[in-house]
Protein backbone atom coordinates (compact mmCIF):
# COMPACT_ATOMS: atom_id res chain seq x y z
CA UNK A 1 0.00 0.00 0.00
CA UNK A 2 2.80 2.25 0.20
CA UNK A 3 6.27 3.51 -1.91
CA UNK A 4 9.61 2.33 -0.26
CA UNK A 5 11.93 5.54 -0.21
CA UNK A 6 14.75 3.18 -2.72
CA UNK A 7 11.83 2.78 -4.58
CA UNK A 8 10.67 6.35 -4.84
CA UNK A 9 14.23 7.59 -5.75
CA UNK A 10 16.88 5.09 -6.59
CA UNK A 11 14.87 2.93 -9.96
CA UNK A 12 13.28 7.08 -10.64
CA UNK A 13 16.84 8.14 -11.27
CA UNK A 14 18.40 5.32 -12.50
CA UNK A 15 15.81 4.81 -15.50
CA UNK A 16 15.50 8.61 -16.22
CA UNK A 17 19.37 8.73 -16.36
CA UNK A 18 19.87 5.84 -19.21
CA UNK A 19 16.66 7.79 -21.32
CA UNK A 20 18.88 10.94 -21.05
CA UNK A 21 22.46 8.81 -22.01
CA UNK A 22 20.46 7.73 -25.04
CA UNK A 23 18.97 11.01 -25.95
CA UNK A 24 22.60 12.61 -25.52
CA UNK A 25 23.75 9.74 -28.16
CA UNK A 26 20.96 10.72 -30.09
CA UNK A 27 22.40 14.36 -30.11
CA UNK A 28 25.90 13.44 -30.41
CA UNK A 29 25.07 11.42 -33.48
CA UNK A 30 23.17 14.15 -35.59
CA UNK A 31 25.78 16.66 -34.54
CA UNK A 32 28.27 14.15 -36.38
CA UNK A 33 25.17 13.90 -39.50
CA UNK A 34 24.66 17.38 -39.99
CA UNK A 35 27.92 18.20 -39.55
CA UNK A 36 27.60 20.49 -36.63
CA UNK A 37 30.48 20.85 -33.72
CA UNK A 38 29.16 19.16 -31.35
CA UNK A 39 30.04 22.40 -28.68
CA UNK A 40 27.17 23.86 -30.71
CA UNK A 41 24.95 21.33 -28.59
CA UNK A 42 26.69 21.72 -25.64
CA UNK A 43 26.55 25.24 -25.24
CA UNK A 44 23.18 25.51 -26.39
CA UNK A 45 21.05 27.30 -23.77
CA UNK A 46 17.09 28.56 -24.13
CA UNK A 47 17.52 32.08 -22.97
CA UNK A 48 21.06 33.90 -21.91
CA UNK A 49 20.51 33.81 -18.34
CA UNK A 50 19.64 30.03 -18.11
CA UNK A 51 22.26 27.39 -18.26
CA UNK A 52 23.93 25.49 -21.15
CA UNK A 53 23.19 21.98 -22.00
CA UNK A 54 26.79 20.49 -20.42
CA UNK A 55 25.15 21.96 -17.51
CA UNK A 56 21.71 21.01 -17.44
CA UNK A 57 23.35 17.64 -17.47
CA UNK A 58 25.79 17.99 -14.47
CA UNK A 59 22.92 19.50 -12.27
CA UNK A 60 20.50 16.33 -13.40
CA UNK A 61 23.36 13.63 -11.62
CA UNK A 62 23.98 16.09 -8.94
CA UNK A 63 20.49 15.53 -8.13
CA UNK A 64 20.75 11.53 -8.41
CA UNK A 65 23.94 11.52 -6.65
CA UNK A 66 23.17 13.91 -4.01
CA UNK A 67 19.15 12.62 -2.88
CA UNK A 68 19.80 8.79 -2.42
CA UNK A 69 23.13 9.76 -0.84
CA UNK A 70 21.62 12.06 1.62
CA UNK A 71 18.92 9.59 2.06
CA UNK A 72 20.98 7.09 3.03
CA UNK A 73 23.10 9.24 5.17
CA UNK A 74 26.42 8.86 2.74
CA UNK A 75 29.06 11.35 1.66
CA UNK A 76 27.58 12.55 -1.31
CA UNK A 77 30.73 12.12 -3.87
CA UNK A 78 31.92 15.42 -5.59
CA UNK A 79 32.25 15.79 -9.27
CA UNK A 80 34.48 17.92 -11.19
CA UNK A 81 32.52 19.37 -13.10
CA UNK A 82 35.08 19.61 -15.66
CA UNK A 83 32.72 17.61 -18.82
CA UNK A 84 34.13 19.18 -22.50
CA UNK A 85 32.21 16.66 -24.87
CA UNK A 86 29.20 14.05 -24.85
CA UNK A 87 31.44 11.34 -23.90
CA UNK A 88 32.91 13.19 -20.79
CA UNK A 89 28.81 13.55 -20.06
CA UNK A 90 28.21 9.94 -20.83
CA UNK A 91 31.08 8.98 -18.56
CA UNK A 92 29.26 11.26 -15.88
CA UNK A 93 25.86 9.16 -16.67
CA UNK A 94 27.57 6.11 -16.55
CA UNK A 95 29.41 6.67 -13.04
CA UNK A 96 26.56 8.11 -11.32
CA UNK A 97 24.43 4.67 -12.80
CA UNK A 98 26.94 2.93 -11.19
CA UNK A 99 26.77 5.12 -7.93
CA UNK A 100 22.74 4.25 -7.96
CA UNK A 101 23.04 0.69 -8.30
CA UNK A 102 24.89 0.18 -4.95
CA UNK A 103 22.63 1.75 -3.17
CA UNK A 104 20.27 -1.08 -1.26
CA UNK A 105 16.77 -1.01 0.10
CA UNK A 106 17.69 -1.21 3.33
CA UNK A 107 20.00 2.12 3.68
CA UNK A 108 16.51 4.16 3.21
CA UNK A 109 14.62 2.62 6.40
CA UNK A 110 13.64 5.73 8.16
CA UNK A 111 14.37 8.39 5.94
CA UNK A 112 11.36 9.11 5.40
CA UNK A 113 11.08 11.26 8.44
CA UNK A 114 14.29 11.53 8.76
CA UNK A 115 16.17 15.49 8.40
CA UNK A 116 18.08 16.25 5.63
CA UNK A 117 20.31 19.18 5.44
CA UNK A 118 21.10 21.23 2.02
CA UNK A 119 21.71 24.19 0.25
CA UNK A 120 18.08 24.79 -1.69
CA UNK A 121 17.58 27.52 -3.99
CA UNK A 122 20.86 29.69 -2.23
CA UNK A 123 19.82 28.79 1.67
CA UNK A 124 20.41 26.32 4.28
CA UNK A 125 17.48 24.57 4.66
CA UNK A 126 16.44 21.06 6.84
CA UNK A 127 13.29 19.47 6.05
CA UNK A 128 12.56 15.78 6.61
CA UNK A 129 13.29 13.11 3.96
CA UNK A 130 10.07 12.60 2.46
CA UNK A 131 9.41 16.29 1.84
CA UNK A 132 12.75 16.38 0.26
CA UNK A 133 13.01 13.76 -2.20
CA UNK A 134 8.87 14.23 -3.71
CA UNK A 135 9.50 18.46 -3.26
CA UNK A 136 13.02 19.14 -3.52
CA UNK A 137 15.01 16.82 -5.16
CA UNK A 138 12.67 15.30 -7.54
CA UNK A 139 11.34 18.54 -9.15
CA UNK A 140 14.56 20.07 -9.64
CA UNK A 141 15.87 16.53 -11.43
CA UNK A 142 13.37 16.80 -13.11
CA UNK A 143 13.92 20.26 -14.19
CA UNK A 144 17.02 20.14 -15.27
CA UNK A 145 16.77 16.56 -17.33
CA UNK A 146 13.74 18.25 -19.18
CA UNK A 147 15.13 21.47 -20.04
CA UNK A 148 18.33 19.62 -21.34
CA UNK A 149 15.59 17.65 -23.76
CA UNK A 150 14.12 20.53 -24.72
CA UNK A 151 17.51 22.61 -25.53
CA UNK A 152 18.00 19.48 -27.91
CA UNK A 153 14.91 19.90 -29.84
CA UNK A 154 15.04 23.50 -29.93
CA UNK A 155 18.43 23.15 -31.89
CA UNK A 156 16.49 20.29 -34.02
CA UNK A 157 17.46 17.45 -32.35
CA UNK A 158 15.49 14.20 -33.29
CA UNK A 159 14.04 13.10 -30.11
CA UNK A 160 10.31 11.84 -29.14
CA UNK A 161 8.55 11.79 -25.87
CA UNK A 162 8.77 8.04 -26.04
CA UNK A 163 12.67 8.69 -25.67
CA UNK A 164 12.69 10.90 -23.24
CA UNK A 165 10.86 8.67 -21.17
CA UNK A 166 12.79 5.69 -22.37
CA UNK A 167 10.60 3.42 -24.00
CA UNK A 168 12.78 3.30 -27.00
CA UNK B 1 9.54 4.48 6.15
CA UNK B 2 7.57 4.49 3.51
CA UNK B 3 5.54 7.16 1.69
CA UNK B 4 1.60 6.43 0.85
CA UNK B 5 0.60 6.86 -2.69
CA UNK B 6 -0.89 9.43 -1.84
CA UNK B 7 1.82 11.31 -0.49
CA UNK B 8 3.89 10.50 -3.51
CA UNK B 9 0.71 12.05 -5.91
CA UNK B 10 -1.91 14.80 -4.41
CA UNK B 11 -0.16 16.87 -2.38
CA UNK B 12 3.05 16.69 -5.51
CA UNK B 13 0.79 17.60 -8.19
CA UNK B 14 -0.70 20.33 -5.95
CA UNK B 15 1.98 21.87 -5.28
CA UNK B 16 3.52 22.11 -8.90
CA UNK B 17 0.53 23.18 -10.40
CA UNK B 18 -0.24 26.20 -7.38
CA UNK B 19 3.83 27.03 -8.87
CA UNK B 20 2.46 26.91 -12.20
CA UNK B 21 -0.38 29.33 -11.43
CA UNK B 22 1.96 31.89 -10.27
CA UNK B 23 4.63 31.00 -13.27
CA UNK B 24 1.70 32.05 -15.48
CA UNK B 25 0.16 35.15 -13.87
CA UNK B 26 4.11 36.54 -13.80
CA UNK B 27 4.00 35.92 -17.91
CA UNK B 28 0.59 37.30 -18.84
CA UNK B 29 1.79 40.68 -16.50
CA UNK B 30 4.32 40.24 -18.77
CA UNK B 31 2.89 40.77 -21.41
CA UNK B 32 0.93 43.27 -20.72
CA UNK B 33 4.30 45.20 -19.65
CA UNK B 34 6.03 44.54 -22.71
CA UNK B 35 2.80 45.62 -24.86
CA UNK B 36 2.89 41.84 -26.36
CA UNK B 37 -0.42 40.21 -27.44
CA UNK B 38 -1.05 37.35 -24.70
CA UNK B 39 -1.57 34.84 -27.87
CA UNK B 40 2.40 35.48 -28.53
CA UNK B 41 3.20 33.12 -25.29
CA UNK B 42 0.06 31.14 -25.03
CA UNK B 43 0.86 29.81 -28.87
CA UNK B 44 4.76 30.08 -28.56
CA UNK B 45 6.93 26.77 -29.02
CA UNK B 46 10.12 25.67 -28.55
CA UNK B 47 10.44 23.30 -32.13
CA UNK B 48 7.96 23.72 -34.49
CA UNK B 49 6.94 19.74 -33.77
CA UNK B 50 6.60 20.61 -30.03
CA UNK B 51 3.52 21.66 -28.37
CA UNK B 52 2.38 25.51 -27.99
CA UNK B 53 2.38 26.46 -24.31
CA UNK B 54 -1.26 26.31 -24.02
CA UNK B 55 -1.55 22.47 -24.92
CA UNK B 56 1.74 21.97 -22.53
CA UNK B 57 -0.42 23.25 -19.50
CA UNK B 58 -3.47 21.42 -20.60
CA UNK B 59 -1.36 17.77 -20.76
CA UNK B 60 0.26 18.60 -17.22
CA UNK B 61 -3.14 19.01 -15.32
CA UNK B 62 -4.13 15.78 -17.31
CA UNK B 63 -1.43 13.63 -16.14
CA UNK B 64 -2.90 15.63 -12.54
CA UNK B 65 -6.04 14.77 -12.67
CA UNK B 66 -5.56 11.64 -14.37
CA UNK B 67 -2.85 9.77 -12.28
CA UNK B 68 -4.74 10.32 -9.02
CA UNK B 69 -8.29 9.15 -10.31
CA UNK B 70 -6.95 6.63 -11.96
CA UNK B 71 -5.20 4.99 -8.81
CA UNK B 72 -8.12 5.92 -6.85
CA UNK B 73 -10.34 4.20 -9.13
CA UNK B 74 -12.50 7.03 -9.85
CA UNK B 75 -13.44 8.46 -13.62
CA UNK B 76 -11.07 10.65 -15.23
CA UNK B 77 -13.12 13.73 -15.37
CA UNK B 78 -13.09 15.09 -19.00
CA UNK B 79 -11.94 17.92 -20.09
CA UNK B 80 -12.69 20.69 -23.17
CA UNK B 81 -9.35 21.13 -23.81
CA UNK B 82 -10.61 24.76 -25.28
CA UNK B 83 -8.80 27.24 -23.56
CA UNK B 84 -8.05 29.98 -25.17
CA UNK B 85 -6.54 32.73 -22.94
CA UNK B 86 -4.37 33.21 -19.75
CA UNK B 87 -7.63 33.30 -17.90
CA UNK B 88 -8.64 30.18 -19.38
CA UNK B 89 -5.81 28.13 -18.08
CA UNK B 90 -6.29 29.44 -14.65
CA UNK B 91 -9.26 28.56 -14.85
CA UNK B 92 -8.12 24.84 -15.49
CA UNK B 93 -5.56 24.60 -12.84
CA UNK B 94 -8.19 25.99 -10.21
CA UNK B 95 -10.28 23.13 -11.28
CA UNK B 96 -7.96 20.89 -10.92
CA UNK B 97 -6.39 21.97 -7.85
CA UNK B 98 -10.30 21.67 -6.62
CA UNK B 99 -10.08 18.20 -7.86
CA UNK B 100 -7.05 16.88 -6.00
CA UNK B 101 -8.15 18.72 -2.51
CA UNK B 102 -10.94 16.06 -3.30
CA UNK B 103 -8.99 12.80 -2.76
CA UNK B 104 -8.37 11.44 0.72
CA UNK B 105 -5.33 8.67 1.37
CA UNK B 106 -7.65 5.97 2.00
CA UNK B 107 -8.79 5.89 -1.37
CA UNK B 108 -5.10 5.51 -2.79
CA UNK B 109 -4.82 1.94 -0.21
CA UNK B 110 -3.16 -0.86 -2.37
CA UNK B 111 -3.14 0.98 -4.80
CA UNK B 112 1.12 0.71 -5.38
CA UNK B 113 0.10 -3.17 -7.00
CA UNK B 114 -3.60 -2.42 -8.71
CA UNK B 115 -3.31 -2.78 -11.90
CA UNK B 116 -3.91 0.37 -14.32
CA UNK B 117 -4.91 0.46 -17.71
CA UNK B 118 -3.90 3.32 -19.79
CA UNK B 119 -2.86 4.33 -23.25
CA UNK B 120 0.89 5.73 -23.29
CA UNK B 121 3.00 6.87 -26.14
CA UNK B 122 -0.14 5.43 -28.47
CA UNK B 123 -0.20 2.08 -26.89
CA UNK B 124 -2.84 0.46 -25.02
CA UNK B 125 -0.74 -0.68 -21.81
CA UNK B 126 -1.40 -2.11 -18.37
CA UNK B 127 1.37 -1.65 -15.25
CA UNK B 128 0.73 -1.78 -11.76
CA UNK B 129 0.39 1.81 -9.76
CA UNK B 130 3.50 2.17 -8.39
CA UNK B 131 5.28 2.01 -11.57
CA UNK B 132 2.41 4.19 -13.18
CA UNK B 133 2.94 6.47 -10.80
CA UNK B 134 6.89 7.02 -10.86
CA UNK B 135 7.72 6.11 -14.10
CA UNK B 136 4.71 7.10 -16.10
CA UNK B 137 2.71 9.85 -14.47
CA UNK B 138 5.36 11.71 -12.76
CA UNK B 139 7.66 12.07 -15.75
CA UNK B 140 5.26 12.73 -18.17
CA UNK B 141 3.63 15.46 -16.06
CA UNK B 142 7.11 17.18 -15.34
CA UNK B 143 7.83 17.24 -19.03
CA UNK B 144 5.24 19.43 -19.78
CA UNK B 145 5.19 21.51 -16.15
CA UNK B 146 9.08 21.96 -17.13
CA UNK B 147 8.73 22.19 -21.22
CA UNK B 148 5.62 25.27 -20.34
CA UNK B 149 8.02 27.14 -18.15
CA UNK B 150 10.80 26.62 -20.60
CA UNK B 151 9.11 28.15 -23.33
CA UNK B 152 8.17 31.20 -21.33
CA UNK B 153 11.96 31.52 -20.42
CA UNK B 154 12.70 31.64 -23.84
CA UNK B 155 10.43 34.10 -24.82
CA UNK B 156 12.09 36.81 -21.84
CA UNK B 157 9.71 36.07 -19.39
CA UNK B 158 11.18 36.64 -15.75
CA UNK B 159 11.33 33.75 -13.86
CA UNK B 160 13.52 31.51 -11.90
CA UNK B 161 13.99 28.11 -10.31
CA UNK B 162 12.50 29.24 -7.10
CA UNK B 163 9.33 30.19 -8.79
CA UNK B 164 9.41 26.62 -10.54
CA UNK B 165 9.89 24.99 -7.42
CA UNK B 166 6.98 27.30 -5.84
CA UNK B 167 9.11 28.92 -2.95
CA UNK B 168 8.16 32.37 -4.35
Amino acid sequence: MTISMYEASVPVFSARLKALANVLDIAEQNAADRKIDPQVYLTARLAPDMFALTRQVQIATDHAKGAPSRLARREVPKYEDNEASFADLQARLAKTLDLLATFSAAEFDGSDDRMVELRLAGREVSMPGMQYLLHAAMPNFYFHLTTAYDILRHNGVPLGKSIFLGLR
